[in-house]
């Protein structure tokens, strides 16, 4: 396999700088970057796929560090409800689960993820098998975790340590995966305790929600007299490399404490906002070298997985958060979109930056559309102006999955009728069955 | 003309409700609603234009109620900048515009707003005899406000007071026109009244800032002893069915003070963000009875003309500010952006709803996308998984703007290629040339 995308800008981005090089030809062997040269110095007679960019964006896949991808099979079903409704409605429903709804739901929100250029995927759900199937069939990549509570006791830990063992570097390594201990809220701390002892057993990292909002904090001490980052901290969970969603909650100690590990933070700020959880301490986080990535969540609370919206949102929300506009700027920002967002999902050598060598998870982003005009910015139009529908094709390990917003390895008419069937049944609420409860 | 739209779902929203009706046919005779029907009863033979909308959802057009229009020609100029040095750096770059300047920015702004479906627009800038004819030539619809500094001295006011007496009712009715002095910042005490009294002479309502930030009103009441909303009642603004955009920085007793006059508020939350200037309180305005509408405000601050955005921004910013997500629920973020919105904007009998005898501004939304499915929850869809790129087809006063995403009625190559040539000396700073001072 080898593909020629000839005549694209190329974003590079670093923590002090943003660089946009011009008339670039990117030259991809196999799933690696070849070169990326000034245009028009090789023979596209070699290659097997030539793309020519016409000045479009060549920037990197982008990466969704935290989602439940398969919720989108509930899109629009928990809506104006505060945040424990939310999560006892949601629980409801996904009793009604089996494991064909999170492969069809994978299917949907991968393709939904494609087209907005997003090509790995951090998941934390159920029946992590049948998102893999998914995941192989798309073409993408995906850190697949198993969510478990601590109410499905010690051969939760087993079950989903052997999947985490037997789907490592599935799909030729697009698959990788990680333990996904639910909360310390879902999960006491004996059952942490075992989850960080298995995951160390296995080489594994943990990806896991902590934090979410100050009344969590405050209800930890009241119960646990601990707040929940000191109970990831004391249950082991911190030493193996954990990736938390969230940290709204997290109060200026629990900052000193994640600093002290090889922690990292998924942010998915749409949620945030909906269900008015707090923020993250962003800025904060990353002064004391805590890598931050971008995220949606489920599209329960989001209502999308659109990192472009995740990305603006970020950027903004934490502008007004710290009362002025010169917080997070554009190289900031388009630098946590790429490279720490790999750092984050886990392949920071591998993914994250158009380089030579590094895997070939290239998007083409449109750039002449009206919204962009006229174009005196390209950062400021990446962050501010771009939209999910400006990304016209997408490369993932070196294969096409989209051209010119044509998906080539899914069939979205059929993945939609699948879902369309299950909606009566999926929404029911069967009196009395719900996974699980917040209190 | 006449236009028959078959099978479409209509949007119709009320103070505490939505309803989504089925299968529906919208007839359109001359600029006006004729009949909303089921579908299959009239004699599509009837019509020139007949327009199959496949069970795609047909809304009222959107109404941006406060932007500065032809600023998208300095799209990306000030980025990452304090609230000051934005107003500086503009004000810099305004010293180099020309009349001609003024129509193509309005062109380019307005081929940005067709896209997404906005139909109308409350403009706020200079040259607006300019921005008149591209209102006339593309065919959608504008209130318009020719804006003046205090310092422009008491000829300003006649002048745009020709302009608002000449020009109002042109384009057969779909230009209206307002008076527009700046700000309270920008403007004293005198010429204030000055204006009041103008507008009260010609029968005009006045449109201004207001209000921007509580550092704003806090430097108010340390040089005149009020605040700008006393200051604009003590003038006589508040008289004239004023259209005051942000107020961002109101006091409790701002708000009752607004509460006893026929004002209306703009809301812009992406600027809000971007800037840090705080929030509107929404909520707040409405419990007293005081429409809110959507507006963008100008593409140097937001960075587009994307009022689903502002749709967005607005429920999700004001659920984290109330801290609580039962906030603004679907319902009232919908009749925000259409009733009530055409009740800012001044022509809330005629906009704002898909009725009987009404205008007809109407656009078709297709629903069927990835990120809409399944499509549990059609509002909460429009509200948080909307993309202007979802806009498939813009009627305006009873004439097809864009159909299928095809602009019928400018030429954006044309329009982008003046914007582009126009790209160097527009960004030029000519040292000592700014045509005003944010201190």
């Amino acid at each position: 396999m080898s593909i020629l995308i000839r005549n694209a800008r190329v974003l590079q981005t670093a923590p002090h700088a943003v660089t946009i090089l011009e008339n670039q030809d990117i030259l991809i062997r196999g799933n690696r970057i070849e070169a990326i040269q000034a245009t028009g110095k090789v023979d596209a007679s070699h290659f097997e796929t030539v793309i020519d960019a016409g000045g479009q964006l060549a920037m990197p896949g982008l990466i969704n560090t935290h989602s439940h991808v398969p919720m989108v099979m509930f899109r629009g079903l928990a809506e104006d409800v505060d945040l424990a409704n939310w999560f006892n409605e949601m629980w409801a429903l996904e009793a009604n689960l089996t494991p064909e709804d999170v492969y069809w739901g994978m299917m949907l929100g991968i393709a939904e993820m494609i087209e907005a250029g997003v090509t790995a995927v951090a998941d934390h759900y159920w029946y992590e098998d049948m998102a893999a199937k998914a995941v192989e069939e798309a073409g993408t990549r995906a850190l697949l975790g198993w969510a478990m509570f601590g109410s499905d006791g010690p051969e939760a830990i087993e079950k989903t340590g052997a999947f985490v063992r037997d789907y490592n570097g599935a799909a030729n390594g697009r698959i990788t995966t990680i333990m996904a201990p639910h909360a310390p809220y879902t999960c006491d701390d004996d059952f942490l305790r075992a989850v960080s002892r298995k995951a160390e057993q296995i080489g594994a990292r943990i990806h896991t929600h902590a934090s979410e909002t100050a009344q969590q904090t405050q209800d930890s001490l009241n119960t646990r007299g601990k707040t929940p980052i000191e109970v990831l901290r004391d249950t082991g969970v911190l030493e193996q490399s954990a990736l938390l969603a969230h940290i709204c909650g997290a109060t200026e100690s629990d900052l000193d404490i994640l600093e002290q590990y090889e922690t990292t933070i998924a942010h998915c700020p749409k949620t945030y906002l909906k269900l008015a959880m707090g923020l993250t301490p962003v800025p904060e986080l990353r002064e004391r070298g805590i890598a931050v990535g971008l995220g949606t969540d489920g599209a329960v609370s989001n209502n999308t997985l659109d990192i472009w919206e995740s990305m603006r949102l970020m950027a903004m929300t934490q502008k007004e958060r710290m009362g002025t506009p010169t917080v997070l700027p554009k190289h900031e920002v388009l630098y946590i979109a790429t490279q720490e967002s790999a750092t984050v999902y886990g392949q920071p050598e591998q993914l994250g930056s158009l380089e030579v060598g590094k895997l070939a998870d290239v998007i083409l982003v449109d750039l002449t559309a009206t919204h962009h005009q006229p174009l005196y910015d390209i950062p400021a139009s990446l962050i501010y102006s771009a939209r999910a529908s400006d990304v016209q094709t997408v490369i993932c390990d070196g294969a096409v999955l989209m051209r010119d917003r044509v998906l080539l390895t899914l069939n979205k008419a059929d993945i939609i009728a699948h879902l369309r069937e299950g909606m009566g049944r999926l929404s029911e609420k069967v009196p009395g069955a719900r996974i699980q409860v917040y209190e």
